[in-house]
């Protein structure tokens, strides 16, 4: 264990004074008086500007209807929002499409993958992975193996794996992947890989252009801040985009939709893994959250984000008797989005912490975890977690 | 041509009069000032209580975050909203689900079909139906064959058909299908029924469990007034519901999402075809839609809507040089949520309605459609548009 360092509450002022993204924290909506969200791997808190999104759905569903599709910007929001999403994940310009729910998604972009390999039929996943993420492909394909961690992935990659699918940031544990090099031991054994960034999107880098990845896909409501249930995205290298014929051929995916053509014609580029009309009050939404990315360097969010998770970890090593253990990767470049800490009663201790105004959130069997957005978390917001958490043991 | 009955306004007033759903009008929005709205195949007036719902919406985000899903109704939404829509479709309670788009549910209810049919290869779709159906089919299907009209259906219908897939209305005739004749016939034939219903539903009677269907799909958005791009829904009959494995296993499918259960196990019932997590926003605004039916009858409102069609054909008829031909059947039973006219220079004319504050919709070659509400259509909007339509020639 390294050496811990206490600071004090003078400390966590002077590193919000000195963030660059603090005047960031007031354009989010505040929560409950008093109460400290660390919910971001849930559900991120609430842009101000989405309040006027609303308002602009009420006013031009009621004053537009249909003309919407024509006078307004809904038909395009889900190949804008993915312009506006590129950057904040390293993606390619034309890339990304903001889409459907993470598990369609991510059945889309397996079967994608796999139609790349059609002389392979193992797909690689781990056995951490969150559920969804192997129940997607143990449905979808025959020969789903399961393994354990990088060694077990390396030892794995034989000549029959068609797509190495990783979960990027373990959703207990936060651990993350190191997701160029494994990309590049997938592709040096011939495999594609497919990753979800669910749990890293917004808050840590994932640089799947840098790291050479193939397929990706992401929830929209976590770090990302698109509000409850918003509308996924998916990702694909544009080396792949006009290889793959779409798993589900919808008339948004259509070379030209509004033709009605009897004939499907795909999309050039990632536009052909659309399906259906596009949700707009979703959409709305998901742009309010990913307009506020407009003037922030991704760089300085991560940075702050790993600095923040870095003084979490400081402050609750320091407290005495607090029962926490870090569950999480002590180097901040292999943690995801959240900080996780093991504790012998966990589900009582969220419960009791709830009731202090902390929300976390505990999966099973021990864990509890601090989601951290780096947008709308304020150093001052850690110092006062650590000391709830000093209080409530 | 039956004789045409020429009305005058003070008629329409007392249709209006005798209207029991008259005041439903009153829990709409109003659109633009002097425009009239007969888009309603296209995106369905906005209820007022949608308003309410973006407010609780933007409420519960901010205040409660993750702990939406547990403090609020959220996540069993899909569930929730099924219920309510049930009756509006003639479904049987447990057997609908509101979730993802129309695209993915026929793609997931299509291959549920098949499933239940392993020995048979071909899908039967109609020629001239929505294009997205058939692009759905034949990406998904290998043995797709396209047939023309209810006689080229009972003649393709043989022993290698295992699914008999039909959009219910027509998307430019408003012809709608005998949905329990042709179900009957496929049943005979030993095949399975799948219907695209989102021309139909809160129109017209769909009745699914009188009419012994199998599977059935719609939009929310159209007569059902959900939104733009709401989300849509899904029908599995009772008699299917625990033998088909869903066509994508996400975890909301799952028998206990919040077990996080390594291996899949699909929910009972029909909720096994949920995949990822719900749209809240897409979901409060659908339910406010779908709350107005809690007083309807929905037997009222077909009459109202089949009444409001047959005035606007005879207002229409005793215009002359109106340049309108019928294209929808003159039999309301026969005719889904709209009414189509053929017009030569129909695209020109569909441009000059809306100039005079008149929103119908185009589709190729020749045909103008008037989406009519049983919800928010008053039968003076009939007159008035009748008066529109003799002045734009």
């Amino acid at each position: 264990m390294s050496a811990v360092v206490v600071r004090g509450q003078a400390d966590f002022k002077a590193m919000d004074a000195a963030d660059p993204l603090a005047p960031v924290v007031k354009q989010f909506a505040v929560g409950e008086p008093g109460v400290l969200y660390f919910d971001a791997n849930s559900i991120g808190a609430m842009p101000l500007a989405a309040q006027d999104a609303l308002v602009r759905l009420g006013d031009e569903w009621r004053r537009l209807r249909r003309r919407g599709w024509s006078d307004s910007d809904w038909l395009d929001a889900p190949q804008r929002l993915g312009r506006k999403l590129a950057p904040v994940i390293g993606a390619e310009p034309g890339s990304v499409l903001v889409c459907d729910s993470t598990s369609i998604n991510l059945h889309k972009m397996l079967l994608a993958a796999l139609s790349l390999r059609p002389d392979r039929r193992t797909v690689l996943v781990e056995d951490g992975a969150f559920p969804t993420d192997n129940y997607v492909a143990e449905n979808a394909v025959a020969n789903v193996r399961r393994v354990a961690g990088p060694e077990g992935i390396a030892r794995a990659l034989n000549e029959d794996v068609a797509v190495l699918f990783l979960t990027h940031t373990d959703y207990r544990t936060a651990y993350r992947h190191d997701l160029a090099a494994l990309t590049r031991l997938a592709h040096e054994r011939g495999a594609l890989t497919l990753w979800d960034l669910s749990h890293s999107a917004g808050a840590v880098e994932t640089a799947l252009a840098a790291g050479n990845a193939d397929f990706a896909v992401g929830c929209g409501y976590k770090y990302l801040c698109g509000g409850p249930g918003s509308p996924a995205w998916l990702y694909v290298a544009p080396r792949h985009q006009d290889k793959v014929r779409p798993a589900i051929a919808g008339w948004m995916g259509h070379a030209d939709p509004m033709a009605f053509d009897a004939a499907y014609r795909p999309a050039p580029g990632v536009q052909r893994h659309l399906a259906g009309t596009p949700p707009v009050s979703g959409n709305l939404l998901m742009e309010a959250a990913l307009d506020l990315w407009t003037d922030i360097d991704p760089a300085r969010a991560f940075a702050k984000h790993s600095a923040l998770g870095d003084r979490l970890i400081e402050l609750v090593e320091s407290i005495g008797g607090s029962g926490l253990a870090l569950a999480s990767p002590r180097e901040s470049a292999r943690r995801g989005g959240f900080v996780a800490f093991r504790h012998a009663d966990a589900k009582q201790h969220a419960a009791a912490l709830e009731r202090a105004g902390v929300i976390a959130s505990y999966r099973k069997p021990d864990i509890l975890r601090f989601g951290l957005s780096p947008l709308y978390h304020r150093f001052e917001d850690i110092w006062e977690l650590g000391q709830r958490l000093g209080r409530v043991q």
